[in-house]
């Protein structure tokens, strides 16, 4: 017997039908002689109806009173599916992110798992019940107040809790199969990954992938916990995100490259003519850092003797740009720099794998595949298991079809479907 | 500086235009120097909404889960109502019941308060802020599990949260201007009454008056708590309920009629040819007591000397019928009855008044004026300020107009605007 944690995503409780059907799966879990708990998001469009409502009243809702808002998104899904498996003949229990013991701290709207203290979810499983909890939400421990976890928040939920009761497995169910080399939307012949590790899937999550968020990749490898991406439309074996993909006695070879993962949402920021002293790099970033602005790349180009000036070229979230672009602004007159320069039409591409480590000629078989496409490169950066590339936006397309196809990961034959985005 | 408790039902908050709407209402009060505590219920059809999205779910849902799904309702308006309270410039804390202290039994559906605990709203108080409480809702002692009160139940938080604050006053607002001395929909000339006492109060809500439920007026009674019924459209004085309406220093003479109610809910059963032994009506009284129904009014005839045997008659919510009737079914061999006689083409009239205590002649004249309405009486019963009489449906407009003309209650003018139903 073991602990399935089972994660549902907005679209897979989209009315009642689809709640009707989520129900049957988890029966049939149950059935199988598992004990199971479920992390269950708000239905279909619940969180973006609630958002419209609070703009109806107020322009700029506290984070308090929005958190509480959205939160009856998830009250209303765990409710439902509790009810529909009640119908079925088992025991369910819907509990809020409180009532499961999800303690953060107070940061309304991207509050962080502190703790998680899951003593009636034991209870719940102990009597033999199904435990269903609301994903996405907890309460801080300071204030008691209800919190939401921001993007990528259920999912968090379901490893967090999914560590905190030691499971065996926590299934993240989605609308796809699992996680592909590359976007099935862009390269037709892009193929399942059976198997990947935590540190690639960062990187690949880190670098645009969406099916699951960077955070609750993060968490399950902190506790060694197995996480399997798999489609709530299907049986199928999906992907299994694990600490060590490649161990003897599979029968699986370690790619050299495991996917291509490409992001069109950041911009790039280039300050043009920064005074070449000691401290002044230091000083925009600082700016920008207590601006809470997430910088992902930066380049500097060797200064120019003849001006003693040189430029610093970063890029950061579009959404991020506007504020990173009036925070220097006002720190022109002090840095002294001479100019901004704005371009949102870049994406980045990015080749993860940890075979790479043991394979020296990736780059140039890369940059080799790049130049073939036509594809020029802006800016570099590497880590360990990864190299990306910024590129202009409209050469993203042929950059990750070029690169799926100089390390062979074309498929012999098409099997990905539609590749959509994540829910909470 | 006065404490004030406002209760606002699902009209009042419909929509966001509503909701900002009582938001100025609320800063109004807070701005006149007072602490306010504001009850809400949920946005106008919330609640069907809900009910219905679980009937396509589940035929027959687990209470402690209809609960969990239907207290999303209050969640939802509460927040929307503290966030428009914010953008006028106030500070607004919105609680659920359970963070709020009220803690119930564990009946699902219907739960019965049974302490309530308001250290955070007291809290939110002393800060300055003003504390949105959701009605209807409350966590049970035993299993910590959300609770709903049932019918009345928003009304009956906002009586119980104000008791346990020692608050100077519980105001309900409404979709009328208070009580009236009879439904000005059958009666146009209907007046709205000042002042109340608890057990008028109570004798009205018993007998139909749908403004106030009566296990919120039992609870203000108990704590000696004044109410203020009035319309949330209006800033006229509506009607207080309070324990002496008729003190010395205030200018009105005590009338011997408070109003008359009519209620067209209830349906009568017929019990014929029951044996007339020891013990038969109890335990015909017994197995509807066991079946959880409620019994209004009952009749015996007296025994025919020739068969003895009896008839036994009584009202009850024609909701609760068919359930009565099956039981009934069941002891028919055991009690040797002969037969079931049903109608629910009846009504019940009501005259109230404290005053009647000391007016003998109440009873004939209200007889007398239902004689002249040519309307005939079926069964009737009694309490110290009260008397009802069940007649036939069609009969209960002209009777209820008949017995506001003869005790003078008719005003002089038509001051009535349109006769709602409450919300929870």
């Amino acid at each position: 017997m073991a602990l399935v944690v089972q994660k549902y995503g907005g679209s897979s409780v989209a009315d009642a039908s689809c709640i009707k059907r989520v129900a049957q799966r988890i029966v049939a879990t149950k059935k199988a002689g598992n004990d199971v708990v479920v992390i269950v998001s708000a239905m279909g469009d619940t969180t973006d109806e609630l958002l419209d409502l609070a703009e109806q009243v107020s322009p700029l809702p506290p984070g308090r009173e929005l958190d509480m808002l959205l939160t009856s998104g998830e009250r209303i899904s765990m409710a439902l599916l509790a009810m529909a498996i009640a119908n079925l003949g088992h025991e369910a229990r819907s509990f809020t992110g409180s009532q499961a013991g999800v303690i953060t701290d107070s940061t309304h709207g991207k509050a962080r798992i502190i703790d998680v203290t899951p003593g009636r979810i034991q209870e719940a499983i102990a009597q033999g019940h199904i435990a269903i909890v609301a994903g996405f939400q907890g309460v801080s421990q300071d204030t008691k107040d209800i919190t939401t976890l921001g993007r990528g928040g259920s999912d968090t939920t379901a490893v967090a809790l999914a560590a905190a009761l030691e499971a065996d497995v926590c299934e993240i169910y989605t609308d796809v199969d699992g996680i592909f080399t590359a976007d099935p939307r862009i390269v037709p012949a892009a193929r399942k990954i059976p198997r990947i590790s935590y540190d690639e899937m960062m990187e690949m999550a880190a670098c645009g992938a969406k099916i699951l968020h960077l955070r609750c990749v993060e968490y399950a490898r902190r506790f060694d916990l197995p996480i399997h991406v798999r489609s709530s439309f299907s049986t199928k074996e999906g992907t299994w995100v694990v600490s060590d993909p490649y161990t003897e006695g599979t029968e699986m070879e370690q790619p050299i490259i495991s996917g291509v993962a490409h992001d069109r949402s950041e911009a790039k920021i280039t300050v043009v003519g920064v005074p070449d002293k000691v401290g002044e790099a230091a000083s925009i970033f600082k700016t920008l850092a207590d601006a809470e602005i997430n910088i992902d790349m930066i380049v500097q180009n060797v200064s120019a003797a003849a001006t003693g000036r040189t430029d610093i070229s970063f890029t950061l979230p579009t959404a991020d740009a506007q504020t990173a672009l009036t925070a220097l602004k006002k720190i022109q007159a002090r840095i002294g720099y001479e100019s901004l320069l704005f371009d949102d039409q870049i994406g980045k591409v990015s080749l993860i794998g940890a075979g790479m480590r043991s394979h020296p000629g990736v780059t140039a078989t890369f940059f080799a595949a790049l130049a073939d496409a036509g594809v020029n490169i802006e800016m570099i950066s590497t880590s360990e298991i990864r190299i990306s590339v910024i590129v202009e936006q409209d050469g993203v397309d042929a950059a990750v079809a070029a690169a799926h196809r100089a390390f062979d990961l074309d498929a012999d034959q098409v099997e990905a479907v539609v590749y959509g985005g994540s829910g909470r």
